[in-house]
């Protein structure tokens, strides 16, 4: 039997390395992505972010519920108005030739926390008003690590980027940097999007959802 | 001979590998740093720094005319009014007992490039308001990465940073991040601080100073 220390450095190895591979892969690599998750994704973090999370009356509901997206119909959701959630999101999918994703069974919190973020990241693109770019992805990052609170996985993406950048590209510095803040500050400024259930607000104008939530788009 | 490829492989490994090995390390470890340093000073980010640095006349005039702080009387300057830069650089210093660094002989723009940011790093942390506990090291990186443009020893610092709290202790991710976010914003709005002879205000307020810079402390 290893010794708890032991387990630690072993754990620890294997979460450096998984961000070392990252970082001498490409940006938006699906098997870095994953094996960073798996490396990351410890108990201990992830009781520390449900407890957070549930802190909040919404969040708290959420975890009672579990409340899911289900089956999604892209097309019905393009010919809602245009100023609506349900067809910005359906557009973002459709354009960008993405599915959505289909949640897997859900048997306990960590399990709702992982399926429920991923189903919805690509609203909270819509609503934070981030790209999808390099840039975009970051300033993203920068949300999840202010709103998850306890966050190894996205935290540990935007030290992969920043390590692209010094070993790469240092000159890009200054727009990681800068998509940071913005994504920083407007996540300490909103009000939280875990937990909401966004297949109730699809027919609401986007810009309504943005003002319920605080969220501050800022400017360039 | 070695191709460009390999010798650029070879470079990015010995970056990568300072960069764990500071994350391995305690805080402020210094055999690290300069293990960093030395690794991440290659001359194409170097010239970049001195380009950007030298499109403002103050800092064509500081690679022209190499100013260096020369010998400091600190107990002299310790004797200056209470609200002056002299007294509260004095002060910092035999408080956190330490000596003014001695720089080395300069002989080109690469070399005075170090020795100013070396000399003058302890009146960056009073002018800025930045604290020499971790939160306000990072809150300077973050300064010097918007201010020097092109600089992989800061931006390494900060990644470095990032990942000792992703692998040890997550819940400072917070904290972390607000200093970021502070650094950067402070450094965005701040005139550029590279070049100036400090040892021309060491009677000037610092209250003066900071105004003069337009460096607008953060709240909190």
């Amino acid at each position: 039997m290893q010794s708890i220390e032991k387990l630690d450095e072993i754990w620890q190895d294997k979460a450096i390395e998984s961000i070392i591979n990252f970082v001498k892969s490409a940006d938006g690599d699906f098997d870095c992505i994953a094996e960073l998750l798996n490396a990351v994704s410890d108990s201990d973090s992830l009781q520390k972010i449900v407890e957070f999370l549930s802190s909040t009356p919404q969040g708290k509901q959420a975890f009672q519920k579990r409340p899911l997206l289900g089956n999604i119909d892209l097309q019905k959701l393009h010919r809602l108005p245009i100023n609506s959630l349900g067809y910005s999101f359906a557009n973002h999918l459709l354009t960008n030739n993405l599915q959505p994703l289909q949640a897997k069974s859900v048997e306990n919190d960590y399990d709702f926390f992982a399926a429920h973020i991923a189903e919805t990241h690509d609203i909270w693109h819509i609503v934070t008003g981030c790209n999808t770019n390099v840039l975009g992805e970051i300033q993203l990052e920068a949300f999840y690590v202010n709103q998850l609170y306890a966050s190894r996985f996205w935290l540990a993406l935007i030290a992969k980027n920043l390590l692209k950048a010094v070993i790469y590209d240092i000159e890009l510095s200054t727009t990681y940097m800068d998509a940071i803040a913005k994504g920083w500050t407007m996540a300490k400024q909103a009000k939280p999007l875990f937990g909401i259930e966004w297949n109730l607000l699809w027919e609401t104008p986007l810009e309504d959802v943005r003002n319920s939530l605080n969220i501050i788009l800022p400017n360039g």
